[in-house]
């Protein structure tokens, strides 16, 4: 379990080696660490009350084991609307399902209203499980739910998933980085707060030695190759496209920068789209993947 | 199945709209998408011979499903020095199990010599699994083997995984990506070349908006601080370290980027180290962690 955080890293000592940033309670202090021993002999375990769960990309082989285990055993599940119905069907029949997405058909539910459900609904020896679609650590919104159960002193777990830039790129049968060209990968997220301006870092984004992937980035489609293009990136750097990675409804397509957003267009309305921008993609295969067929003569 | 790849992208006609990078052979036009359809129907599968397999961090709970079944219906493995045995554990009894790790005890295997093995080992209706830790995505020289199957006309399929920077993130509590602050999330791979500079593109990774994640940075370490401070990343930036991720030998420290050196020596020689440098690793518990007593109490 985790304690409360702050902010006040600024002020750390510079005596102090290897401490972690200093904190407001002297409580905290105990977390420096003064031998550092593997982990698996750590005496403060406490069982935790939620299980933040990645999802993966939708195909339910891409579950984790754990994230199966999970599913088989929880009471309550709190799911985003990119969770699959193939993955929303492994959960314990009998359990207690509600759906909190923001394209769930429901009426929008604001992400303070998640926080304060998980808190009331946690309960010590309840399995209440956060299903979020695809890794949990990369714009799943973690730290605002993490935050509010570290107030409460409600004890939780994060089981990481496969994201959907890995899925994608495995489906198209490229890799993420290249020895020697795309030594760096950077994920953004395109979805800015309603009536913001997309504040990202152009700069670092249009960098012609990484592989760019940007989620959510239906809207912004546009903006994204014009400030890569403002910013250096060649016109014809070629970019794919991707929805519904790793379900039956998968589609993609391959597009250069200046082709971006008619690219983006011949996609259906409504579905998430991931934006892979970068060399390492001008391989990507846009012919049927064996995916499902192969998948199909390995089981049983 | 992947046609050849190759890097001509830079001659594509401007009229063609959503098509592929041209590529030199006149087949691979047939490549051109002019209707986008979802691609479970897709009739061009090719069973594959070839199954890049994620292994994740180490824990085999951290396994994709599909991940696990094939490695129970193996016939060859593959494997990297940085899988896990409790992963090996779980390949099927009686398949060939083929170390090529570089740190594998054995004399250094080259890479192209895993590349002729794949090719060579490759054969229709066997299960042939490159092994490979974290996500073979990412920072994993998948591309050059996909080249070499490529070029030898053998099919294949990756099957993503959980990256090393993700389970580290899980096991310490934050999130790698924080709404409004941290909206970029950058990997980069601090092992170079032998001989070589390690050229990396400093200005983006010293970013205080992104979280930045740095594999194989244990030889790097000062390298990689003075670099980050020099392009004006503070010195009291936050930083996380970690070693055997989910593994019972996982250990992690955190530390200010100033102090980074030092932090690195404490960890034991040899362990691959991983390294998140950013304001979304202040709130990172440096406590023991409930993951392996949790598991425990959710199991059977």
């Amino acid at each position: 379990m985790k304690l409360p955080r702050d902010s006040a890293h600024a002020d750390v000592s510079p005596t102090l080696f290897f401490s972690p940033p200093i904190r407001s309670d002297d409580a905290s202090r105990e977390l420096v660490s003064t031998t550092l021993e593997p982990e698996g002999v750590g005496p403060e375990a406490t069982t935790p009350s939620v299980f933040f769960v990645g999802a993966g990309p939708g195909d339910p082989d891409l579950l984790t084991v754990r994230a199966l285990k999970l599913l088989g055993g929880a009471d309550v599940v709190l799911y985003d609307a990119l969770v699959s119905d193939d993955v929303l069907g492994l959960i314990k029949r009998g359990a207690k399902r509600i759906a909190v997405g923001k394209r769930a058909g429901a009426p929008c539910i604001a992400q303070s209203d998640i926080n304060r459900m998980l808190v009331r609904l946690a309960r010590p020896g309840r399995r209440l499980i956060r299903l979020k679609g695809g890794d949990p650590l990369i714009f799943a919104r973690l730290g605002e739910e993490i935050a509010a159960l570290e107030a409460a002193g409600v004890p939780f777990e994060i089981i990481p998933g496969v994201t959907a830039a890995s899925a994608a790129a495995a489906a198209a049968g490229i890799s993420l980085t290249t020895r020697g060209q795309a030594r760096r990968v950077q994920f953004a997220t395109a979805h800015a707060r309603a009536g913001e301006e997309l504040a990202l870092d152009w700069r670092s984004l249009a960098d012609d030695k990484a592989t760019t992937v940007f989620y959510m980035a239906r809207e912004a489609a546009a903006l994204i190759a014009g400030r890569l293009m403002a910013h250096g990136l060649g016109a014809r750097t070629p970019v794919l496209l991707m929805s519904d990675v790793s379900r039956p409804t998968q589609m993609r397509l391959r597009a250069c920068l200046c082709e971006l957003q008619p690219a983006v267009d011949r996609f259906p309305p409504g579905v998430p789209l991931i934006i892979i921008v970068g060399d390492a993609t001008a391989a990507a295969s846009i012919a049927a993947h064996p995916h499902s067929e192969a998948r199909a003569a390995i089981r049983g």
